[in-house]
C-alpha cells in the first residue's frame, strides 16, 4: 500500500519534471479556488475530526488548532496564492563553466523528486506543504496526524481533483490514509521512492524520524536558543531583546531559553531583566552567581542548560566573558539561533565566527529566525542539521541540483 | 571509546573554526613534509599489513592496492600540497540582504564540523580524506579497513604529530582503532558528535551505512550508467563514446553498464558497437530485438537492466525512441551519469531536462563524472543522493552555511 503510494508519487514526480512555471501557476490557482469552492465539504469533514477529538477529551487549545472555519479555509487558499506568486527556483542554472577539453558543465536547480512530510495536528499544514511542493515541482506523500484524518482526506481529495482538472497528475499530492505508527515507520524506510523526508512536529516525532529513517532526512525544529549580554552591551537594548526573545511567543522554536550575562554587568543587568520579565511571571532558574544577585529565584540544575522549555521559564547564567559564553552555547545549544548584545566590534565578530548555530545574531532578537522574516516568502521548516539546508527553509531548499554537460564527442584520456 | 573520539573531534572542530586560511596552509605543508620525512616508518607499518594480507591469501591485485612504496608516499604528499593550494571555500559569504526592518542577513560558508568517513582498503584514502577535511576546517573521524590498520595507525600518528607541531589540535584527525563491524555500526549512530558521515567503498558498505545510520549520510558511488544512441546520432561518435564509457576503466562507477539504441539506427549501430568492443571481449547481453540483430549474443534477463557489472559486460536494449529511453533510465538507473548521443536539438534538451541523474550528458562520455574532470581540483566522492550534494563532491561540499545577522536592536512584531 505504501509502496503503491511511493510508485505513484515517483511517476507523478517524473511527469512534474516536464511542467512549466506557467502550468504550475495554473495548478496552484485551481487548487486555491477549489479549496474555497468546496469549503462546505471540507468543513463537514473537519466537524467529524473535531467531534471525535472533543469526545476523546481533547483540550480547548488543541481543539481550536484543529478546527477549520470558512475564514481559515480562505486563509489557506490565500496562502496557496502567495506561494504561487513567489519566484520559481526550478530551472535556474547556478553557473556554467567551459573545461579545457571543451565540455560545458552547468549546475541546474531541479526538483528533489518525492518529498515525504510527517506532521501533526493542524490540517492547514496539508495545504501548505502541498503548495510548496507543487511550486517546486515535487510530488509529495503527506502523513498527518490521526486527529485530522477526515479533514486531511477531504483536503487531499479536493487537491487531487483540482490537479486533475488542469491536467496535472493527481498523485502529485497523496495522503497516507493509515495513521498508525507502523506505517509511519515504514514510510521512513521507503528508499527508492522518497528522496527526502521532512518531519514537522514535536521533539518525539523528530527523534523518532532521525533514529529510524533510512531515507535522507532534514531534521527540523528543536531550539534551545541563547541571549548573551556582553559587558559592553547597551543594557536597555539587552532588556528589549531578551524580553522579545523570551515572551513574545514562548512556545516556538526561536524563543530564547537561556540568558548568559557577563559578570561585569550582571549586577546591573539582572535586576533590570527580572523586572522586565515580571509581568509575564517568567520563572528564572539561575546559576549560583545569578542567585546571589537575584536572591529568591530558583537554582538552575545541570539539565536546565539543555532544556527547551517552550514556556515562561528562563535559565540564567553569569559568565566570565565571551569565551565562556561561546563554549557554553556550543556545548548546550541545539544549533538553532543565538544572539549577542554588544557594542564591541571584536566581540561581535568573534561571536558570529565561532558560535556553531544555524542563525547567529548581533543586537537582534532570536525570534527573527523564520522563512518569512528572512524574506523567503515561505517556510517548510527550520533545519537544525548541517546537510543541504541550515536554518529557515524556503523554496530553494525544496530543490536539488543536477549537472548538465554539453559535449561534442569528448571521451576521457 | 568511540564517544571519546567523538568528544575530542567536536572539541577540535571548535578550535578549527578559529583558524585562518594561512594557518591551514601551514598545517597541510607540515603534513605533506612529515609524510615524506617519516616514510620509512610508514613503509615498515605497511609491510606488516601486506604480510598479514598475503598470509591470509589476499589476491595479487588487492595486495598491490594495499602496498605503499616510497614513490606512492611521495604521491600522497603531493596530493596534500595540491589540496593546500586550492581556493579556500570557508568564510565566503554567499549573499547578504537588508530586510525592511534594517536587519542585514548574510549566508556564510562554514565547516560542517565533524566528518566521519568509513572506507575500505587503500591507505592513501586516509591521507586524502584528512587533507580535504583540514582544508575545509573540519575535524574527521576515519574508519578504514582492517587490512590497512597498521598503515593507517602510523599515517594518522604522523598526521597528528605534524598538526601538533604547528599548533593545530592533534584530534582534528583521528582513526577508529577498532575495525570491527560493531564499532562501525556504533559510529553510524554517533549523533551529537558526527555531523556528516560519508561512506567510500563498495555497495555492501554503502547499503549498510544507509540502512543503519542515524547521523546524516551522503550516499556515494553506485553507478548503473547509460549510453543512449538516438536516431539522429553521429554513429561513429556513438561508437567512440560507448567504447570510452565501457572499457576505458570498467571497474569505476562512471563506466557505462547499459547501451540503449533507437530502433531506427539499431541495425546499423549495433554491429559497429559489437566490433568496437570485440578487442576487449566485452560480453553483450541483449534484449530480443538486439539478439535479432546480433545473433549469438547472450539474452539479457530482467536483472541485467539493474546491474552495475563493473566488468567487461554490457546490457543492450533497442528502444522505440527517446520516451522509452528516458523512462528506462529513470526506472533502472542509480542516478549517477547518463549520456545521449544525438544531433537533434530538441532530443538533447528533452534528455537533459527529464533524466533524473546527477550528471546528464549530451555527446560526451559518462567517464567525465569526477571532481578533477569537473575542475574542482579534488574529490571526496560522488553523491548519488539529492540532499546537500549531488554528483562529484569537492571542497564546497565539505562545507555548510550559517546565517549571520547584523542588527541594531531589532525585536519582532
Amino acid at each position: 500500500m505504501l509502496e503503491t503510494l511511493g510508485k505513484q508519487a515517483k511517476a507523478a514526480s517524473r511527469a512534474l519534471m516536464g511542467v512549466t512555471q506557467l502550468e504550475k501557476e495554473w495548478a496552484l490557482t485551481a487548487l486555491a479556488d477549489a479549496l474555497e469552492a468546496r469549503s462546505e465539504e471540507i468543513l463537514a469533514a473537519n466537524r467529524e475530526d473535531v467531534e471525535r477529538f472533543v469526545a476523546k477529551g481533547g483540550s480547548a487549545a488543541m481543539t481550536d488548532r484543529l478546527t477549520l472555519t470558512k475564514e481559515r479555509i480562505a486563509g489557506m487558499a490565500d496562502g496557496v496564492r502567495k506561494v504561487r506568486d513567489l519566484p520559481d527556483p526550478v530551472g535556474e542554472v547556478l553557473g556554467m563553466t567551459k573545461r579545457p577539453n571543451g565540455l560545458v558543465i552547468g549546475k541546474k536547480r531541479v526538483p528533489l523528486g518525492v518529498v515525504g512530510i510527517i506532521y501533526e495536528a493542524r490540517p492547514n499544514v496539508t495545504v501548505d506543504a502541498a503548495a510548496l511542493c507543487l511550486k517546486t515541482a515535487n510530488a509529495c506523500i503527506l502523513r498527518g496526524g490521526s486527529e485530522a484524518i477526515s479533514s486531511n482526506r477531504m483536503v487531499v481529495s479536493v487537491i487531487a481533483d483540482a490537479l486533475s482538472s488542469v491536467g496535472f497528475p493527481a498523485h502529485a499530492v497523496q495522503l497516507v490514509d493509515d495513521t498508525s505508527r507502523e506505517t509511519a515507520s515504514r514510510m521512513m524506510r521507503l528508499n527508492g521512492y522518497i528522496d527526502v523526508l521532512i518531519p514537522r512536529g514535536g521533539k518525539g516525532l523528530i527523534r523518532s524520524v532521525v533514529e529510524n529513517a533510512s531515507v535522507p532526512v532534514i531534521e527540523t525544529g528543536a531550539g534551545n536558543c541563547h541571549v548573551y549580554v556582553e559587558a559592553s552591551a547597551d543594557l536597555a537594548m539587552g532588556v528589549d531583546i531578551l524580553r522579545n526573545a523570551k515572551v513574545s511567543r514562548p512556545s516556538v522554536c526561536n524563543a530564547a531559553e537561556t540568558l548568559l550575562v557577563d559578570e561585569a554587568v550582571a549586577a546591573a543587568f539582572l535586576p533590570m531583566a527580572a523586572e522586565a520579565l515580571a509581568p509575564w511571571k517568567v520563572e528564572l532558574r539561575g546559576c549560583p552567581r545569578t542567585c546571589a544577585i537575584l536572591p529568591g529565584i530558583k537554582a538552575a540544575e545541570e539539565a536546565d542548560w539543555d532544556t527547551e522549555y517552550n514556556d515562561y521559564i528562563l535559565a540564567v547564567k553569569v559568565v566570565d566573558g565571551i569565551e565562556e559564553a561561546i563554549s557554553h552555547i556550543n556545548c548546550h545549544s541545539t544549533g538553532h539561533s543565538e544572539t549577542i548584545v554588544t557594542n564591541a566590534y571584536q566581540k561581535a565578530n568573534q561571536f558570529l565566527d565561532r558560535v556553531d548555530s544555524a542563525a547567529v545574531y548581533v543586537n537582534a532578537s532570536t525570534r527573527f529566525t523564520d522563512g518569512f522574516e528572512f524574506g523567503f516568502g515561505a517556510e517548510i521548516g527550520i533545519s537544525t542539521q548541517k546537510l543541504h539546508a541550515r536554518g529557515p527553509m524556503g523554496l530553494n531548499e525544496l530543490t536539488t541540483t543536477k549537472y548538465i554537460i554539453y559535449g561534442d564527442g569528448q571521451i576521457r584520456e
